[in-house]
Parts: structure tokens; sequence; C-alpha cells
């Protein structure tokens, strides 16, 4: 190995995720993760060892150098894995190539042209219509038969580390007969993973569930920022707006799909039996362990939340053919995002709202004070990881302090 | 006057709309509309007399001109208006920079980087809620206190003339008790305005409604293509999808702010009082006739609408402001559509939904047909234009046919 990488790092060599950073002296462009460092691909390219037009490499988001195409950047993190192992590789000996990641900035690493969010954690989709509509008919008709999703906003899409303003919006008070303005009270994070599209349709275009996984470049972990309140009383009947579109957190680096292969593990079962255009051959899901940590202002992290990619009910080729199914034209840099990802056991759930069950279950932390919601000056951090036969591929985290409204 | 424009044109001296538009032997580029002709700007640019970076002329969407702000916009605009009209001026004997519009081809205007839409008639939202709610309760609470909006797709916004396939998607037939798959049985428009983004704000800040108009371009006319079965069965609890994103055509000629300044009218009252950050000072709304015109494969077009943008109860500064209130950030070049602008009379009805009420009173046309929905073959036109003191303002139209299903 040329460049050491810690046991149990995230970015082992088997992941070799990408991503856009920064240094002192030079500005954004393409990276991958290595253990504690960077590895700089525009420096990379400039020993001209890449066959393709390396300056994709040079660019402020990674969306020109996905749309070289699957071909290609497979093979590119297939090098970097062979080089890394190889003392006689065209990176050997040669020190500034590698960025410390504590030196470095990173950025959005995409150009994110539409973003949509889906609904596709049954655990989920059963805590909310508990809790909001009947405990008996917890999840609506349709839930079973259609990945339920919708449109999210594209341009309030962050990096991990960008804090958020607590948002400002109307809201009905208990019992109130005129809405009120002002800071949300009831903010709160909601656990995904958001994938990017890896390649490009026309309108008309439809994608099926056997060809999605070749329009998916790779995941990140997604941090889907919610305010309850403004949410309750604004989302009938369109849908959530404002109580979503201030702010998605994401982790920066992006995994490739070929880095969780090995991670394939079976969904659970889908009944009824869903329509032949979301049929899906294999494997459907991926083992990701997920957490959601906590920090209060000056306080130390606790964990307050363990879920799982796997327990999705509606896996990303299913969710690609529905949203394609109407020939709706997807563009690199898309990003879609899971839907918040709760388990069965109430620590498993991926949200404030079910974590502290609407409020009546306040979660106690160790400096002795309790959350319903998130405070300002908390900082929520997510992560995500697989690992199996020794073999470790993570996704780092994502980051968000959460400071009082403007 | 050194270039002719018929009487009541759409594209009089009053209006100068900008576009983008190509020709056989030049690739896409901005232009204004003058008449039946097309004032090349990239044309115009190379006789050196604007005092801006004229490149933005050359590109194929006009963001980069838009960016320019409106200081400099406005000036090219009111330039441009001078211009033709001096037969000393730097356009005068040059009918090289004239193209006629019937041997250009126009192109999208714009790169959207996220649409809105709304549903800010009041009109229609009652019809919405007579239909499939309570007809003693057609409002939902929060529609008096909020301009209603959700995310739709930006990818899937289509130039007039492009036609579109009939969706096929999940819906679940009367009675019964799995859904099906196939084509769209209830294929509509809606007939709406968009107006542009014409200046970025960073995530975290807000637009005042008294601020909104500085951040609004231009206008044109919106088809949100609809497909009511596909709608009903997923809308629930996330709003409209894939009923919504397979399409949506605008007409290509983007009407300045400025050009409709004259045509400003007071709006409906609003009652109850809005929210302060909601409340906007002036005349609300712009007296634009509209209508829509249909015509069956191979036969004469016929109107089937005459509305009003005029009746909106919320105006787009009041969008704009709450859209932003919890610091959504906005980009130039995003849409954010009205919503169905219906009005009171029958005949005002801004979709086929309302205008044949679900069926239940089909449309008669003058080929003897019957219209409960569009049809395969139909192609839809939407026309809007301002009028007053001899001045006329218009959008031209948008014109998109139905192909079957594919």
């Amino acid at each position: 190995m040329i460049i050491d990488i810690p046991t149990n790092s995230d970015f082992s060599i088997h992941n070799i995720p990408f991503g856009i950073f920064s240094t002192k002296d030079r500005s954004p462009r393409a990276g991958v993760a290595v253990g504690e460092h960077i590895l700089d691909l525009a420096a990379v390219a400039e020993l001209d060892v890449f066959d393709f037009n390396s300056a994709v490499l040079e660019k402020d988001t990674l969306n020109d150098f996905i749309s070289l195409g699957k071909e290609i950047t497979s093979k590119v993190r297939k090098d970097i894995q062979h080089w890394l192992q190889d003392d006689a590789s065209p990176l050997a000996g040669k020190p500034e190539l590698f960025v410390k990641q504590s030196e470095a900035q990173m950025h959005m690493p995409l150009h994110v042209g539409d973003y949509t969010d889906f609904y596709s954690s049954i655990e989920h989709a059963t805590n909310v219509g508990k809790m909001f509509r009947d405990p008996e008919n917890a999840l609506l008709p349709n839930w079973k038969h259609i990945p339920v999703g919708y449109h999210g906003r594209a341009s309030s899409i962050i990096i991990s580390g960008q804090p958020i303003h607590r948002p400002k919006g109307q809201t009905l008070p208990k019992d109130a007969e005129k809405p009120v303005f002002g800071p949300s009270q009831r903010l709160d994070f909601e656990l995904e993973m958001g994938f990017v599209v890896g390649k490009d349709t026309k309108l008309g275009e439809s994608v099926s569930t056997s060809e999605a996984e070749d329009y998916i470049f790779g995941l990140v972990l997604f941090n889907d920022w919610s305010a309850r309140d403004i949410q309750k009383w604004e989302y009938v009947p369109l849908g959530p707006f404002l109580a979503k579109n201030f702010a998605s957190s994401i982790s920066p680096w992006i995994v490739t799909l070929n880095a969780l292969e090995p991670f394939r593990v079976e969904g659970p079962e889908q009944k009824p039996e869903v329509l032949p255009y979301l049929q899906f051959e294999g494997k459907r899901n991926y083992d990701v362990s997920l957490e959601v940590a906590l920090a209060p202002e000056g306080g130390e992290a606790e964990t307050i939340c363990r879920s799982n990619f796997k327990y999705m009910y509606w896996n990303m080729a299913q969710q690609l053919a529905h949203h394609t199914v109407n020939g709706c034209n997807i563009n690199i840099g898309d990003m879609m995002a899971s839907g918040t990802i709760s388990g069965k056991d109430e620590n498993s759930y991926g949200s404030m709202l079910e974590l502290a069950w609407m409020g009546t279950k306040p979660i106690k932390l160790k400096d002795g004070s309790e959350r319903k919601f998130i405070n300002d000056g908390d900082t929520v951090i997510m992560r995500g990881y697989a690992e199996k036969d020794g073999k470790r591929v993570g996704f780092g985290e994502v980051r968000t302090k959460v400071l009082p409204a403007k």
C-alpha cells in the first residue's frame, strides 16, 4: 500500500468514493477518499495516466466526470485500487498527490438538476400514519403499490459542515383559529440515503428495474431537514414545501454502486405482488448500517438512532423505474433520496418525530437535557458503513449544526 | 419604424420579449420578437452597440443575460424600442438583423434550476375542492393564509411546438381493489402563467413582497399537463408526482415585467387579512386575457376557455415572499407557475377537469365529437395578451400536440 489506510477506515481500498475538494493553494477539483487522505485526481491526471479528457477532473462538480459513463468511471476506480497497492505504480513515491482530509475543504460534489424524495420505508410510513391518521389503517391504500415520492428543492441541498438556520414559517398553534408566523418549534432531521443519477434519459423514455442500476452512479448520506409544525399546516393537499426546502444536507463522498455490490441482501417481502414494471429480480437491498448522533452545544455527541438501509421496502431500481415510467426524463447529477429509514425497533426510527413519538417520549441526553425535537446549537451527525468479511465501505458523515432563526 | 409591425401584433413596440432561437445557418442565440420577425441580438451585438459583455447573447439560454441584472436588461429593451423607431439608429438599413419567425426555430429560453407550481386561483381551488372533497367546505383551512405551492420537475419543462406522448402510469379503476398500469385515460391541461426568477438569493435569505418584483424577470404562458387518474391514486399524502412530471409546456418568449407594468390592476380582496410577511402594497395583479383552444387531429382550433391572469388571489410577489420566508434560496432561471387560472364563469375554467366538470358535462366540438379530457391527436393551444389604450403586449402561444402513449 503506497499510503497508510487505518484499519476500520470508512475509506478503505474497497471503497474509493469520489468527491470535490479544495485546498488553500488550489481551487475545487475531484478527489477520492483514501483513509485519512484525499487522492488529488487533478494532480494524478497531470501524470498523463488517464485515457479520457481529464479536464473533467478539474471541474468544481463531478457531473462531467460522471457523464463519461460507468465504463470509464468504474475503470478509474479500479485503476486507483490497483495503483494504491502497487509499489511500482504511477502514484508511488509521489506524496504530493495526497492531501490530508483535515487540510482540505469539501464542496457540493454535484450540480443537482432535480431532486426527488421517496417515502419508501414501511416502518416510517406506518409510524407517521399511526401518529397523524389512523393507528388501525396507518398505511394509505397506494403505499404498497407505488414507491410514493414527491419533488423536493434542488437549490438548497448543502454539504456536510454547512450550518443551517432554524427556518421561520406559518404554523397553526393547537386550538388556534388563525396561523402565526415565527421560528419553527419542531425542527427535525430525517435519516435517509440519496442516490446520484449517472446517466441521462430523454423525455418520453423509461428505465426498467433491470436497467436501473446502470443509471445510478452512487450514494450519499442524506439528512432531509424537516419543520414538522410548518409541514402539518401547509401540506394538504399538495405535499410538503417550506417544511423541507430550507435545507437538505449530504455527506461529501459519493460511494459508488460498485463499491456496495458485496453488501447486497434480500429486501423485505413485497406483498401484495407489485405490478410487473416494478418487479425486481435478485437481491433488492444493501446492508448499510446507519446511525444518528446528536451533540448539544459544547457537549458530546450521543447516538440516538441505529438503523439500516436494508430495511427499505422499495429499492432504488424500483424508485427509478417508477419515476421514469411516465416518460419523465432524468439527468446526470439528479438526486433521489430514500425517505426516512426506520426499522422495527424504537431506537431504529430515523427521525425525532418517531424517536420521541410526537413529543410524548422525550429523549434524555447525558447532560440531563431532553429533546422532543432539535434545539438551537445542536449538531446532528449521520454516519453509515457496510462491513462484511473484513471489508469495510463507509460514507463518512453528514454533520450539520442548527443555528438560531435569523 | 424600421421594421413593419402588423397592427394587433402580440409583439408590438411596447413588448420586446426575449427568447432563444436558431436558424438554418446559425445555432441558438438570443433574440427579441418584433411583429412577425425576430431581432437577432447576437447579430446586433456585432455592431458593438452594447456596453456589456455581449457574449451572453450567443448562449443557448438567457440565464447569463438575465444575470446581468435588470439595470442592464431593461436598458437593452429600452434601447431596442428607441432604435426600432429611429430611422438613423444602428439597426436602420440592416435587414439582415431581422429573421422571419416562420423561418426560425424557437428553443427553451432558460436552464430551469428549480420549478415550483402554486395553486393560487381561488376559483380553481374551490372547483377542485367541490369535486374531490366537500362542496360545502371546498377550500382547505390553510388556503386563504398560504399561497399553497409544491415543487415540480424542472427537467421536463419543454417549449411550445414539442409534442408529448400520453403518459402511462398506475391508476385505481372505479370499484377496483387493485391498481392497473396503462396509458392515462384522463389527460388534462392546466392554463397557467409562469414567472422567471431574475436574481439569485443565498440560502437563508428572504425576499419581501416589496422587493419581490426586482427578483422577477418576466413571464411566459405555462401549460401544466396533468394526468388526473394517475394523480388521484398517487397524490396522498405527499402531493402530485408522476401525474405532472411527464411534461410542462411554455411559450417561447419571455415578456418582461416592465412590459406588463401598464396593465396592473387590483386583485381580489384578501379576507381574512394575510399575515404581515404576505401583505402587498399597491395593485397586486396584471390584466392579461388568456384563452385555451383545442384542435382535434386535422380539425380547426376552437376556443374552449377564456380566463384572465387578473383573477389570481395570490400574486407573484406574495408567492415569492412565501417561497423564501424560510430561507429557501432561488436562482436565476427558476420558474414559478401560478396554478390553474380559473374565473367565476364556467367558460373561464382553466382545465378540462373543471370545464367538463369531472366528465359530467362533456365539451361539444364543432366536428360533433365530445371531450371529457384530451384525446390523442388533439393539439392544445394557449394564448395570452394584455391590451389597453391602444397598446398590446402579448405572449404568442404555447401549442402542444398529444401523441399516443409509447
